[in-house]
């Protein structure tokens, strides 16, 4: 016998599907909506309605954007020669969160991956290879993430960008600041001999 | 600068309200219903909206329900003899899923907390002395939390039904099962050791 009113079933239910929330945690953030003042379940339910509404792909970086162009790429002082190569919209705020990086960025929606059936035309990288042969741009960085697919995917589109005149880099691999050269993988520690640099 | 669009920005910090979701965890979260097919998002939003439409409090036991009467109260092959005393509805479930409870509840929605303002007046104890008053009930079980303010809460209502001729119960206090000794605090211990019973 269902103990609980279905509406409030229904809730947990659909709460359950977001990702890393287990049927304690929908549970818990069901019985919050619900308690809550209405204006702040409204909130959320209006956020949710507004932004699958508005939100869309940059035309320029495929970044998300609520207009034709995203924040970064229609924001003045930016370094319009150089463009990081990211996997997700998330990347982004990463690296925006450095303040180092001024340049912009192009977003690939994913990696190259035989094993989900995700071949290249999946990715945006038809709109990066437009972007490289019509916009005065020096530099791509290959941010993709450190994993099998993320480094297959730099290889590849390096090569699709090889017959440009620019210069194709990828971020330095090495030990983490704060970490423990005891714990490190054989692998980063290899790579971060090899990416060794002079002291002072 | 922001460098994100602001309906995602919005999105992010309505879902940051929610109880024990961080930043990192709302912005996944945001990323998630934007990238989820449209019918899982648009079934989230309605359940959201329907749940606070349709949810209220049972006319009974004050359990959250979507009608006049929530689903235990209007179950049949329930012992209406029994009334168990939680604080809140969650309460209910925890009881629900040992199958072994088939009485009914009374849901608090709160405790006494005087450090938080909330008086005995803004639970719904007025609702138990009605149900004590007119209904056939021979036990009722205190079981709201073994906390200062939960006993408080118990020794008040205690005392208000201590004039009616029916038998009032608490939880058993003891030693998890599963749990080690070692690591049980001294009065939890302490609990075991009076409520012991007989072997076998």
């Amino acid at each position: 016998m269902a103990y609980q009113a279905a509406p409030l079933e229904n809730l947990i239910e659909q709460l359950e599907r977001l990702p890393s929330i287990g049927h304690k945690s929908a549970s818990r953030l069901a019985f919050h909506l619900l308690r809550a003042p209405a204006e702040e379940a409204q909130a959320l339910v209006e956020a949710i309605t507004t932004a699958r509404e508005t939100i869309r792909e940059c035309e320029v970086c495929c970044n998300l954007a609520d207009s034709t162009r995203c924040p970064i790429c229609s924001a003045d002082g930016r370094d319009r020669h150089t463009v990081c190569v990211v996997e997700d919209p998330q990347d982004v705020g990463a690296f925006e969160r450095t303040r180092e990086y001024h340049g912009l960025y192009h977003v690939l929606h994913g990696t190259i991956s035989p094993m989900e059936g995700i071949g290249p035309d999946k990715l945006r990288i038809r709109e990066l290879l437009y972007r490289v042969a019509n916009e005065d741009i020096t530099e791509v960085i290959m941010a993709t993430n450190p994993t099998v697919e993320g480094e297959a995917t730099a290889m590849y589109i390096g090569k699709l960008l090889a017959p440009f005149n620019i210069r194709i880099t990828r971020l330095a691999y090495g030990i983490p600041v704060g970490g423990d050269l005891e714990y490190a993988d054989e692998i980063t520690l290899r790579r971060s001999l090899e990416g060794r640099s002079a002291l002072g």
